[in-house]
């Protein structure tokens, strides 16, 4: 196992000189001085015989990079094949070759899954399209290209979990199962009990009353941001959208945060630039190798954009300030912008060129635009709410947030226009019983990945895509 | 915002003394020294009003004790009540109180938003019974050992992270909606589209095929395994089981780990046994206080019990000796122990009785007892498979896991027997291209949580309980 921490982790290995030590291929990559009797398990990238020697290339996951095995061609045996799992035993020395630091000299090689070459999927020295390996979701993960993308993923989960832990927030698991539907929006899931035996009335009444997968996890965290002012959750969310785009999912995962005793939408803004930067700094630094397969193949001009946006304050417009942009525009847009319509694609996209393709925050959208719980701005005589989108290049809204309607009036007479008074009494009791000014935001962790990584189609970045039509596994 | 990391933080809070600084109440408390110009944002947990002064009690989630305020009595007012949000302004200086290292004397108290002290159903100094804040599911986070308890949750989802990171383990997603049923067991909750005007055909085919609420990740990350050799997942998992147990939910969460080129039983006991104790010793750690609370009012023996199970190796006993133990009891169970049934839990109960209250793995069950995926002990007469449940006191089963059975004509012939071969084509894929001796396990969140703070209903442990007829919120 990897052992992330501590300095001279490597030194210890040549204690035991009896028994052969498990070194993931990472750590043999780099331990500086050679070890006797080491042992590297993984699945064979290539196999080169050559008259006077055997040479594999293992990897194991643990790094993009495979560990070199030099062998005696005598070690070669018809199972020996691209795929298959082996287990090497050998002595790990100083590599002559420039591109790599260590390199395994076998002494046992012993085939532990053999695999058909020509049967499987995959094929040794080929650069398989995204859209090819997506056929096979249960043997993609052995491709390079997916290999980085969940390592990267698995390192930018790990480093929002440490964000939010590192500045005082509380972790929330809000419900993936629940009885309200957020915003209102028809695009939801519903939960049965799968018994096909039960009469379709039973059926929907597992829990007294009509249940769906979640949309959003706001109202919840909002409940929690009550009582320990900062709060975020990380988790699934769901859209019945019959979508083919390359920028929706039926499941995706959601970052949500929400901050008590926030009057200013400038103070969620900074937390979202925060959270991008932190995020995207570390995924660079821990992973410096899969981000540049995905610079050199998949999106070269995605590592200039980014450095940029490390460097660079994001840039803020108002809604009203991008509906002027928009007209004054020379491009012919399908969907004519006008003020109190929603932001399309085209629109966002020009935007962000228009603002040099960095993100941009768009800030304070049309009253009627937006959900009951947006903090009305009183003002006039174009009526809006503090609410924000954040732009990226690439992919357009990444992120959504608001502040969030704390006064009471104001919710009560919102949510009696909608019909909604009874469906939220529970939320309107939050306004009764200390009521604070607070807001949030939300982010689309897919649509991160793709931006980080300029990764054209959502599908790519999730380790099992659910979307119309298609629910492979 | 709280700064988890770096020395001498509260030195910067005396540098601009124009504008007062927004402190955490934990940090408040934390202050060594008194600091002009403090704001303190939360909510009123005790008004004491004397002739000479008034003392309030303001907490703000980010720990379980209050930060007492010190006022004159003039800055009263009606508004002034339990649950009211506020925002003081003042000076941080030492308190006199040995109870307390710090306390604010208050220059300006602000009520943000008041609270009707009447309807609020939560009462000033009561300590309400679990029962009670669970039926207001939107305020209960405001009792003080739901406060805890969540903070526990947070600093025991990070400490799992971080288990499983810093052990070089792949962070995996696996999905929420399924397409397979992972046991075959029939409990499954299945998703339709909302929209009602559909008919009903229709409703199941969003993804063309039926679809499910995922059971486990455990087959998605034998996929994932196959490439990075150490994965783990820790999401939402689901059951349609009309139970009012106290141990079972509809949603809940659980961390599950699956690790490659593993042959032996131990190696996956040894995992769940390291993160049992890592992650509990963190807790202890982290939140000494939340602790405290749970062994002072709701489970005193439990001090004792986490000591022993984090001193002690954990007990391992066959499934077959478990039975000779439980035939052998003086006790009359209601369900007689016989070679070949499953454990219930008043046997469960006995066994960790009979070990002496610590944690007990129980291994090698019998093979017509388990699902497909385990592997074939090939022994006799009693014919088992490498299966581990590890019982805990007070829950019983924590965690479940297994050797899975990586040999191609073992799995071909089981799921033949059992008519599942088209269903797992491409499980059985997974043994023809690289098979490697692999196991894993699974342990429920919520049942750790219950374990270590001995909180007898699990309902009280989540933040949005979900089971039969209760889909609050």
């Amino acid at each position: 196992m990897l052992r992330a921490r501590g300095g001279e982790w490597w030194r210890g290995l040549r204690r035991c000189a009896s028994l052969p030590r498990a070194l993931r291929v990472r750590e043999a990559l780099r331990v500086p001085e050679p070890v006797e009797r080491v042992k590297v398990q993984g699945w064979v990238r290539s196999v080169r015989s050559q008259k006077e020697v055997l040479f594999l290339h293992v990897n194991d996951g643990s790094s993009l990079e495979s560990l070199q095995i030099v062998a005696d061609p005598s070690l070669e045996n018809r199972d020996l094949t691209f795929g298959s799992a082996v287990e090497v035993q050998g002595k790990l020395v100083k590599s002559p070759h420039k591109m790599q630091n260590m390199e395994l000299k076998a002494e046992t090689i012993r085939v532990v899954g053999p695999c058909n070459a020509l049967l499987f999927p995959l094929k040794t020295r080929e650069r398989h399209p995204l859209e090819y390996v997506r056929q096979f979701p249960h043997l993609r993960c052995r491709n390079n290209t997916l290999g980085s993308l969940l390592r990267i993923r698995s390192e930018a989960t790990a480093s929002i979990h440490s964000f939010f832990q590192d500045n005082g927030y509380v972790h929330i698991h809000t419900p993936i199962i629940t009885s309200n539907d957020c915003e209102g929006a028809g695009e939801l899931f519903q939960i049965g009990v799968s018994n096909e035996a039960k009469d379709s009335a039973e059926k929907t009444h597992f829990f007294n009353v009509p249940a769906f997968l979640t949309v959003s996890g706001q109202l919840h965290l909002e409940v929690m941001a009550g009582a320990f002012t900062h709060v975020f959750t990380f988790g699934p969310t769901f859209r019945a959208e019959n979508s083919q785009s390359r920028r929706h999912l039926a499941e995706f995962y959601m970052v949500e945060a929400e901050l008590s005793f926030t009057e200013s939408l400038q103070d969620i803004m900074q937390v979202m630039e925060d959270l991008l930067k932190t995020v995207t700094s570390t995924v660079l630094s821990k992973c410096p190798r899969d981000v540049e397969l995905f610079q050199k193949y998949i999106a070269p001009a995605q590592k200039g954009r980014l450095e940029q946006m490390l460097k660079n304050k994001f840039v803020t417009i108002s809604y009203s300030e991008a509906m002027e942009i928009l007209k004054q525009a020379s491009q012919a847009f399908t969907f004519k912008p006008e003020w109190g319509c929603d932001l399309q694609t085209e629109h966002e996209k020009y935007l962000v060129e228009h603002c040099g393709e960095v993100p941009v925050f768009v800030i304070n959208y049309p009253y009627d635009l937006k959900p009951f719980y947006m903090r009305d701005n009183e003002d006039g005589p174009q009526h809006t709410v503090a609410a924000v989108d954040l732009l990226v290049p690439g992919v357009g809204e990444l992120c959504g947030g608001s502040l969030r309607e704390e006064r009471l009036p104001f919710l009560e007479s919102r949510l009696q226009r909608l019909g909604l008074t009874d469906t939220y009494q529970w939320y309107l009791d939050l306004r009764k019983f200390g009521s604070v000014p607070h807001g949030g935001f939300g982010m689309g962790f897919e649509r991160y990945l793709q931006y980080i990584l300029g990764v054209d189609n959502i599908k790519d970045v999730i380790p099992f895509p659910r979307f119309s039509h298609s629910c492979l596994l």
